[in-house]
């Protein structure tokens, strides 16, 4: 079982308008929603790819109702959420029909107590005790100390589960000071965790700071990966043109499932610019087109980087 | 008691970003929620006036059950909306910080089925027989025919209620010709009824279509009313800033407010105004702020009318 940690889930919402003018009144045309935040995109990918998958993580309120609902009603997800008095957060995603592009409403998530954490921090540990890997994905709602991700960390790699985050700032610093096994971030998390914005050099420092393996996602150039076992650059056949929403969601199912299936890095890599390229394609946001990301698996590049150390 | 009607309720979200810059992202700094339609907003005035209210249309899936668990949670009003299968829609109202404007997303609302619209008609023949009078606001969701408020004007007229219309567009037009006792279009809608941009000449036409009463309300400029009893100009002592959203359903308490209590026009104008104004003037969108509802109410200026038929 692969469990997916989300401290701060999300119902997420997607609104089309045939064009959005600030300060004006507009008709939504059409409302698309969906259990979101970051490791429940990850949760549903792992579980369209055929692996057991556990979602952990905060729920509360109407919304968090409406969450759980519409998680269980999916296949292959085993819900674990650890209910709280707060509400959970909408995120509401307005698509300007005119151009294609997307403006992004995301409310901070409920306040979490001391004795939510504390009661999340037991179950973290008893569904461990199951996991084959564990994916830490995303913000911190408010009330959760800055240093959780640490915390996690720490107890995953206690109980010898491969640990994968992908969070950003100070999360990130603190988590990535623990030592998990990959961290996930994109141009501008590696550079705002290292000062470079040399993506090379960058990813070298992050390892420095403690992550066994990184991975960098370049937007539209792939991915470069820094691991014990060596680098690699991989990238998709051609450019893809879509909405990146959930692109590095995906990447994360693709790098924790080829963990657990063994695969090495550049099978692993592979996966992952396939499925995230996928996901850009995809209409739906967030959804990856399954016939694409089967034609994309074989047409990865995937080069060894030699640049000298 | 008074008996409003809100077929398209809704649940308003009021959200705070910093500024609104189309295709970035947004972090909410602050959300408020509470049930919407101007039906339920025109309720909670008159509950707050201490009216006995019971408030009725359509509610459905998770979200109409907190649009129900909120105004249950309020005083005095009666809750007897009818449920569908379909979900209340959301409305979102982005409040940029900076200039303190407002953006307007309105999702559609659910599609209601026939039999759901022959159930309301029912429940409402049921309530008309227990009303001083009647609010028929807003906009129609998806399903329910055109011609729904000339039904509804019509069934109230037979019952001997007092009706009040505040809606636009061709639903508008299709009601005014049912005859309802009281319009209160604004300038935009009166203007797209009549096809004339001079609010005394429209308010007039807008009688001829069979409105026995018109309230048309100018903004800043206060309202215009054309009735049987006489014609009048209704406006505040001073131009009042802040949000302007749910003023007009304020204003609706007022006149509803007034007709049951027997005021004579003069005095409904007055209150309509005042409670208008105190909605704009109140710190939260939609509510009024009970000081300067009370230290306007003495100072509204009421002109009778006297330019030649």
């Amino acid at each position: 079982m692969i469990l997916t940690v989300t401290l701060n889930t999300a119902l997420d919402l997607t609104y089309q308008v045939p064009a959005l003018r600030p300060h004006a009144s507009h008709r939504v045309t059409d409302v698309r929603e969906r259990p979101g935040g970051k490791g429940l995109n990850v949760a549903r990918v792992l579980a369209a790819l055929g692996h057991e998958v556990t979602a952990t993580g905060f729920v509360g309120g109407p919304t968090g109702r409406v969450v759980q609902e519409e998680l269980t009603a999916m296949t292959g997800i085993v819900d674990a959420l650890v209910p709280v008095a707060g509400a959970t957060r909408r995120t509401v995603a307005v698509v300007d029909a005119r151009t294609g592009d997307t403006t992004q409403l995301n409310e901070p998530g409920p306040v979490i107590a001391p004795a939510e954490w504390s009661a999340f921090q037991e179950a973290y540990e008893g569904l461990l005790a199951g996991a084959d890997a564990v994916a830490l994905c995303g913000s911190l709602p408010p009330g959760v100390p800055v240093g959780a991700y640490a915390v996690l960390v720490r107890r995953a790699r206690a109980a010898g589960v491969p640990v994968l985050l992908d969070t950003s700032g100070e999360p990130l610093r603190r988590g990535v000071a623990a030592r998990p096994d990959i961290v996930k971030p994109n141009a501008t998390e590696l550079a705002e965790l290292t000062g470079s914005h040399e993506p090379l050099q960058a990813t070298r420092d992050a390892r420095r700071r403690g992550a066994h393996a990184v991975v960098a996602s370049l937007g539209a150039e792939g991915f470069l990966a820094v691991t014990p076992e060596g680098r690699w650059r991989a990238a998709p056949p051609r450019r893809v043109h879509g909405n990146p929403t959930g692109a590095g969601d995906s990447a994360v199912a693709g790098l924790l499932s080829g963990l657990v299936e063994r695969l090495p890095w550049p099978d692993r890599l592979s996966r992952a610019v396939a499925l995230s390229a996928a996901t850009v394609a995809a209409p739906a946001a967030g959804e990856f087109d399954r016939a694409a990301y089967e034609e994309l698996l074989g047409r990865i590049t995937v080069a060894a980087e030699i640049t000298a150390a």
